[in-house]
């Protein structure tokens, strides 16, 4: 059987010792974790943008994998720490919803159990101090019954909903990529079944007229609307900036004329 | 027998869940893959840089690694998904060009068998649907004839060549790194065997008079040309950046008088 | 027993090839090596980021871990590279003082034996020709004695100490971290016993007067001084910057009044 996979997302950036030192307690813990960075990068303290991710990540994972999410604003105080099961992933986290995107979970624990952090706890670190060694020791088989008591009651992420009304769509962007794709809320079946050819979709003030399968379906520079690899409508300019090119970035409102 | 190197190089950053899905797929078709980051901070669509990249790094890894290559601006069209073997290494990549500056293959099959992708492809992400699932496949063992034919025709990068005419040896800035050192596609041994001491390299209209074996064989500050670690001319200023000193950058003309 | 790590420690970026290539080189030496990024992100040539960055990751580690470091401005001159153990971590280094606020090494080496470095050695990349076919000797099992003589003679980095007299306890800024919080010099246990409440700490010119024990304890926005997860005195604002806040940064002095 494979080595057991512990997978890290954190806000942390990568300069500071603070992910580094994760990796180190849980290898101390299970040496023969199989540690995988998921990213770094999420932007200091975006909830929302870690719930984007975790949903659009954790399910490609095998089952069983073990992925520790440190997003947490909310540090010290007293907010839970979690044990998750969903997607037959098993997902550690504080209690701020950054989770929540995912499929509704078979199993929810709160962290109590002193047993399995570090001796000491500082007030500012939990995800060294508490997250990585209970990483570490699920990935040794610890059964979560271990951890503490089951529990329902958990902090849920409420995001604006999509909506569809007398045949008019509305949403909003949700997630700008790297090559600035504005990926939105709107779920691809609701586009009119009108294949490539010509649409019209509204992003903030800026119309898109063109409607497309992949970017290589329209001309260099073309801004056009097509179904994202998320499954939703996304909005690009082929080999170019959509985000620049339509003054357009996260919450920007998206209409289906 | 080490678990089977699956290597990542793409031009997605690491905010998004792009690369972390890829993972999962990797690791969802066999879970005792061991990924490797080598970049994920290709500027995007950058075929040239993907290129140099992957010259001055595939190379220094043992035989039969599978590295996956995703800087595709062309998803979604006509442009062939490739499986290709130089360098006793094993690349997946789109058709174009991006692996060329690698010595020539000894096999170049096309991706065709929609049997090693995922069920469901979508228009805009091949690396995840296509890609990530072939690497795990091939990784557990799959005889790489299952993808595909063999094929001769490929796109190849064509890039301006170093010249020598009359002792005029002229070249162009080819990648800077992040010290801001100029690496020039200017084979070292074309340099004047002057070794170390005065020598005329122009960068753009800047002057370079100073010739070292190392950037400690210069005073601070001094900007000085050198052998890289590529085995080509770079310059470099000893401790501070030649990109931002000699206003040079990617294409600038580089001249030894 | 678990495959051997090996972490890496750099200044590169992730851009470029130089990480990967040293990536190959360990994998070449020993293909069953398990390559774990600590991080590229160190300022160019910053010794002392390095030197904050080892001494708060490295004790995290399990025993017997090598650390590759390579932050090396002075690569090619007469500097060393060393060989070291300390806290139960085996460190390989250019000798710069980058590993010296660890704890005292219990043995240092200087690597001199070319047998264990590749056939060419550039003049400017020691981490990819030395470093990293040594890290992958050891990972297989290399008797450090093969490297090179003991030594007792390395550079020790010199830094600010911080100063407590007549009660007047004085420091700096050490580091600043991704969410702008500034870690300090001073440690915790210096500071009053006063637990949460009124404080006076001034950063530079800017008077702290919240004390708290975790960033929860105060309102969003509000500036306080706290004993940071590095066993430090930390400033840093409730959700917010503390660098720009205080317009603070590496070096600012600081006063507990």
């Amino acid at each position: 059987m494979p080595d057991p996979v512990v997978t890290l997302t954190t806000d942390f950036g990568d300069d500071g010792p603070y992910v580094a030192a994760m990796k180190g307690v849980i290898l101390s813990v299970n040496p023969a974790a199989r540690i995988i960075d998921l990213t770094h990068e999420i932007p200091p303290h975006d909830i929302r943008h870690a719930a984007f991710f975790l949903a659009n990540a954790l399910p490609y994972f095998p089952p069983g994998c073990i992925h520790v999410v440190v997003v947490d604003p909310g540090v010290g105080s007293s907010r839970a720490l979690l044990y998750i099961e969903s997607s037959r992933q098993r997902i550690i986290a504080p209690d701020n919803g950054c989770w929540t995107l995912l499929p509704e979970p078979s199993l929810v624990r709160r962290i109590e159990n002193p047993r399995y952090g570090r001796p000491h706890i500082s007030a500012t670190f939990h995800g060294r101090d508490i997250l990585a060694p209970v990483a570490g020791w699920l990935s040794r088989g610890l059964d979560p019954a271990n951890l503490g008591t089951v529990t329902n009651d958990w902090v849920r992420l409420r995001l604006p909903e999509p909506s569809r009304t007398d045949g008019h769509v509305s949403g909003e962007v949700v997630f700008v990529d790297r090559f600035g794709n504005l990926i939105t809320n709107i779920p691809g079946d609701w586009l009119p079944e009108l294949g490539v050819g010509a649409t019209c979709v509204m992003v903030g003030s800026e119309a898109v007229t063109h409607r497309v399968r992949t970017y290589a379906d329209a001309e260099l520079g073309t801004a056009a609307a097509l179904v994202s690899s998320f499954g939703t409508l996304e909005i690009g300019v082929v080999q170019g900036n959509a985000a620049e090119r339509l003054k357009a970035g996260l919450g920007t409102p998206v209409k289906i004329c």
